[in-house]
Parts: structure tokens; sequence; C-alpha cells
């Protein structure tokens, strides 16, 4: 069995053999939405906002949407009063159609188009991080020309951390925002240009942090840079962006993130802070909350090894195959969501139904004996998940999403046909 | 200058300095169509399918629609009398939407459903490539009630090559097609079956092979793999399909197929047989046909190193960002399309405008010097490029996709906007 899955699996809790997402069984999702699927719990997406807050009570808390772009998801952040982060003009229309308030949403990314700049300031924008020589000046005249300054932040590469601490970070040549080196400079060029509004630094952060010291040297860091810029602009800064990069285990040799530690030294590191500190995690707070869900289609022998082939795979969830960037492939907590209660006996290879090798969304799962037409869980896949997938790969329809809240289910994205495979989102 | 430039450039000719697309330069590709696009001639798609065809006179040459399966390149390949190889039941529309007659199509694939099974059946196909046990039970349950057996072929993971080559080959765990140790009990079992029709084989092929020795082994097993069948079932097999499998060169370290052994070991090898031999190869025929053509946003520098950025990148080309398998990170060849004939003097990483440093198109490019609105080409584009790819990935707006023919440059996919930035295939 995976190691991870004793502590998932309380999330997703059995019921008559069953996987259940949100208290309804998988085989209901199944029948009434079709597979593959992706489903996300509603209840978990607030208790990981809640999470967070209570570990960092002085962070204004901002949802990546990149990390699951869904309206229906990106909307229960915003019920709950988080900000959103966006990456593109299409991200932003879907943050505002989710309900999502201009003033609350905030536009990071390393190569956005004028189009999208004019997009987001005529429609209202809380702050622009720019990254670039030609940002600056392209919005300084969208600010100047409009008569409202137009509310900036500069993202910041940082230096090598020098304070002969355990871990280096920063120190490496990037595309993302401006080198710390010349930050002085970047500051005191935006604060002479009418047309913007400083409001402060946003730190490059590293994705996927799950040891605690990294992220708050990470956030101490964030604090000196921002008081570096104070200093240069001869006022406090209104906002210093820690940016997100809260990790989530997802193979065997991961754990979670010791959110005690995390808070014992955030209460530590912003006494003093006065500025607004904005976090901005995706991964952590939709990761957890996600499953997909695939049928089984055939159970092959080949060789002395098993292979479990579904009706989905790396078109749906490349980041489960493998193929999302990491090194080393690790195996996603994938489990027979038909079967949980049985002993996960079965060694198997899980393959999607692509023509090639890649489409492996696990390598040496444990699962209970699977048949064809068991349903297989992939967990931990609320997050960059269906966004970040080749959806369009060998042509298969696209898969439906689901949200469950309240003991009800509902379609939050259409399935694909083998007429029009590809669906967009409502 | 990336090493295989000076092969590939010349298929697609400088004028006034700048990269040509079927005689129509880049500049006027990015003012009609916008950018990013993908552009493909079909002038070079005519022009493998013949380069292939005469190395192997005796292939009957099918396109693997996953390649790329825009109905208007597969059109391409069914106007010039290639059938057409599917992978799925949308696939097997388009094909049949892009003037693909039924009996000149296959459809193969490790995990196919029940529903893309009967569509096929219903509507007429050449061939299905069975590759489990359930595939062969359901489809001769069809094939019997609808009073025409239906044509089936066997997909054959072959045993480990013993006869002594230098190339080992096979003998590996495969979820593909039926492990050849129990081929005799597979083909008994569908020449009792009245409703099936037995074809032939189908050997697992290896992908991307740029070496002819590697491929002539491969098909000499498949011939091998035939004969077998055939004294099992009596009878001489109709078809011996002999996968795909033939690369193209993308990166230093690689170089061109050798036609030329390959026409030779054809020759020889393909005597005496009888049998249709189906070749069909998807990357070798569309690859060097396509170019993806993105604008620069911004040109950076990060402590010694330049980064430019792109209005475009892994979302629209996840393998040339090396997330498609690739182990270790080459980069693709790249070339300012904008100034072709300016010496390459500017070392650069070439990335897209996504949030992660996933996004980068190329690790260490040699560029003429760029600035911000020039033109980037990524080259051997035309296969396995905006279809593996995860375009909803920061919800930028999809790409358009371009054929030219004939001087002619036909929209051949609307570019998404902010508001619907994913677009399906007319």
């Amino acid at each position: 069995m995976h190691p991870l899955l004793p502590s998932l699996l309380p999330h997703f809790p059995r019921r008559d053999g069953e996987l259940t997402v949100g208290g309804i069984p998988v085989s209901r999702l199944a029948r009434e939405f079709g597979t593959p699927l992706y489903a996300y719990d509603a209840g978990i997406l607030r208790a990981r906002l809640d999470l967070l807050r209570a570990a960092v009570p002085k962070a204004d808390v901002y949802y990546s949407v990149k990390a699951n772009p869904n309206p229906a998801v990106v909307s229960v952040f915003a019920k709950a009063g988080a900000g959103l982060e966006v990456a593109s003009a299409a991200e932003y229309l879907r943050a505002r159609a989710a309900g999502g308030a201009p003033e609350r949403i905030l536009f990071a990314g390393p190569g956005k188009g004028e189009e999208e700049l004019r997009l987001v300031v005529e429609r209202g924008i809380g702050e622009i991080h720019v990254e670039s020589r030609e940002e600056i000046s392209f919005l300084s005249k969208l600010g100047g020309s409009g008569g409202r300054p137009v509310p900036v932040s500069v993202r910041v590469n940082p230096k090598a951390d020098v304070s002969g601490g355990a871990m280096r970070m920063g120190g490496q040549p990037a595309a993302f925002g401006f080198d710390e080196e010349i930050l002085d400079e970047v500051v005191r060029d935006i604060c002479a240009r009418p047309g913007l509004s400083f409001e402060g630094i946003h730190i490059f952060a590293g994705t996927q942090i799950l040891d605690a010291k990294v992220l708050l040297a990470q956030w101490a860091r964030a604090i000196e840079v921002a008081r570096r810029a104070e200093a240069v602009a001869g006022r406090p800064v209104k906002t210093i962006d820690l940016g997100g990069g809260l990790g989530v285990p997802y193979f065997g040799n991961e754990g979670e993130l010791d959110l005690a530690a995390v808070k014992a030294g955030a209460a530590e590191l912003f006494r003093g802070v006065d500025a607004r500190v904005i976090l901005e995690p995706g991964r952590f707070l939709a990761g957890p909350a996600g499953i997909y869900l695939a049928r089984t289609r055939t159970v092959k022998e080949s060789r002395g090894k098993t292979f479990v082939v579904l009706d989905g795979g790396m078109n749906h969830h490349l980041a489960a195959s493998g193929n999302l960037g990491q090194v080393i492939k690790r195996d996603y907590p994938v489990v027979n969501a038909s079967r949980v209660g049985e002993a996960a006996s079965q060694s198997a290879a899980v393959v999607g139904p692509l023509c090639t090798p890649l489409d492996t969304l696990a390598r040496d799962a444990s699962l209970a004996p699977t048949r064809a037409g068991d349903l297989v869980a992939v967990l931990q896949s609320g997050a960059y998940g269906l966004s970040a997938s080749p959806v369009g790969f060998l042509s298969h329809p696209m898969p439906a999403e689901v949200l469950v809240d309240g003991g009800r289910a509902t379609l939050i994205r259409p399935r694909g046909t083998f007429e029009k495979p590809i669906t967009e989102l409502p």
C-alpha cells in the first residue's frame, strides 16, 4: 500500500467497501457523470484554507487560480474570503466570474501580454506584479492616461542567502521578476512614475516546499527585501507577497508540511510587520481535495507483470504519469476505489488507454485485486490535474469535473464526446 | 547554432532575412493569424510520404493520426492515398471527416472502450488490432450479431530477440497487445469465432527509431511472428503491420534515419512476402513539416544569463519543454525566425509566459540577438505538438493552426480568446 494512503483515505471515508467523496460513493459519481472524471470535495477545500489561516493568522491568503481554474473551485475560495492570484487574462475573467472582487485579485507572470494588462487595468485589479521593463513602461502609460495610478508590486528574484543558514536558496538566474541586485533602481523607477502606485514586493518562491524551515527562511528573506524597498521608496510598503510554494506530499518519501512549526516560526517572524502579508498557495489548498477516477477496462498479465488498463490516463493527469517536471518517476497514491476494504495484495502497473508507454499512472501500485469494471482513484489530484494535462492527446473525450458540497454532487465541467472531445469551462 | 539547423532550415527558406513556411514569411503568418501559432507545410507532408514510399515500395503507408489529428493535416495524407491509423473513436471520426475511406482505417490501442469499438464497427473499419481478451470477446459478439465478421489483427508483444544480433529488443512486459508466448492460443481463439475475421499480426514497435538496423531487425521479427501465426491459422495472413516508430532527429546528438539502408534492407526482407505490409508512422511523416511560432515579449538578463520570454511555451509545446518522456532534457532546434540571416551570437534560454521554471522551450539556444517583438520558431514541431500539450495550463488562449499549401495559408484551427481559451477542431 502507498505509504500516504493511511493518512489520506480518512478524508474519503469508506462506505460499503467503496471510496466516497464528500459522502457520495464513487460508484454513484461514475454512474451519474460517467468515467473518467475529476471529483473535488468543497469541504476539504475550505478545511485547507482554514488550516492555513490558523497556522498563519497574519497572512491574507490568496488562492492561486492556476492550480485549479474551474470557476466552481475558485468560487469556493472567493466565498470564503480568500483573494485570488491570477496568471493570465483568462484566469482573471474566471476569477471575476467566480465572484472574485477586482481589488482582491492580483496578477503575476513573467511574460504578460499588453492586451492582458490592459484588460485587467480597465476592469479593475488589486495589484499587478511587474516582472519586466516593458511592463513597467506599458503600465505607467496606462495609469497615466487613465488618471488612476496602477497598483504594482515588484517581483524579486532573491540573492543567495548568505545568512549562514542550512538552506541555500536564491541566487540563481531566472526569468521571473527582477534580480535583487537591481531592486533599488527598479523601485526608484516605479516611484518616479505618476502612472504607477508602488505597493510592495513579491518574492519568487520555490514550489512544493514541505520543509517548514525552508519556507520560513524564504519568508524571512522576503521581509528583508521589503525593508530594503521601504528604505529606497522612503515609505512603508503596503504588501509583502511571500508567494506560494506550500507543498503537499505525493510520493512515499514525502510527508506533510509541519504546520505547527510554520505557526511558531511565523508568529515570531511577523512581529512588528505592519504591511499586509500575502500568501498565494494553490496546490496546498486544492491538491488534497480532489481525486481522478477512472474505470478499469482490462487487467493484463505480461511476462509476470500485471497491468491495470484504465479508460483515462496521462491525457487527463500528466503529473501522475511523472511527466510534469519529475526527474525521478514515483507513484502518486492510487487505490482500487471499488474495493477499499480489501487487502492490497496485488502489485500492478496502472496505465491509461493511450498507445504509449508514457501513459502510466503508477509503476508499481499495491491494489486490492482489480477486475475489469473496477473504479480506480488517484488521490492528491485537486491541483495541477486536468488543467495541466494534454487533454487532446489521442483525442479521447475530456473527463467531467464534479464538485461535491453539502452531500450534493454538481457537474462543473461537462464531459466531451467523440464528436467534440474537448470541452471548455461553462 | 543547433547542429540540426543547417539541414532543417533549407525546408523553410529565408526571404528578406525571415523564415518562410511554404513560401510565406512568418511575419505575414503572425500578422494574419496572430501568435503563437502552429504552421504546417503541406508540401513537406507529401514529400515525407513520397520519401517513405520510395524507400519501402512494398509498404502500404498508414498515417498515424495521433501524431497530428488536425483534419486538414489528416486530409493531406488521405488525399495522397495513405491509410489512416486511429487510436480512439474521435480520431476515427476525424479520419472520416478528413475523407478517409473506412476500409483504409485501422484502429489500435491498449484500452479501447466498448462504445468506441461499436462505433467503428457500425460505421466501417479496415482492421481492428485486438489487444485484450475483453476486446476479442466483445468484437466477436458484435460481428456475430451483425452478420458480418469483424476484421481483426493481433497486436503482438514480441519475445526477446535471440537471433544473436547486436540489438536487444522485445522481451519486456507491456500493456500493449498479447505476449508472443501466447500467440498460438490467441490466434486459435480468433479463428474459431465466426464473428471475427483473422487478418494478420501487428508488432509493437519502439518509438523514435533512428537506426536503420534496429528498424529492420524489428521488421524481420514481425515477419517471423507472421509466419508463426500462419502456421497456427493454417492459411496465409492478409496483413503484416510493422508498426510505426520511424524517428526524426530533434536533438544535437541525433541524425536522420538512413533511408538508403532501410531501402536496401527492406528489399531483401520483403522478398517472398505476399501479405500486405503496413507501416504506420506519424512522427516521421508530420514532424518535419511543422513549426511552432511565438513572439518575444521581453528579453531579460538575470545574473549573466539571457532569457527570451515568448508569448507561448510548454502549454502549447510540451515536448519541446522536455516534459514528454525525455529523461535528459535537450533542446529542440530553435531559431530567431525574424533574423535568420544574422549570426547566432546570442546564447539564451527560451521560455514561455507561464509562472513555472518548467516552461522552458530551450535551455541554451544560440540565436541571432533577439529583441522584444521578434518571432521565434521551434522546428520539427509538426507531430506531437499542440495535441500532446497541456493547452489549458494557465488558461492562455489556444494558438491557431495554419496549413500552407500551394502558397496559400489556411486557418485550420481558430485561436482561443480570453473568454474561451480552449478551441475545438472545426
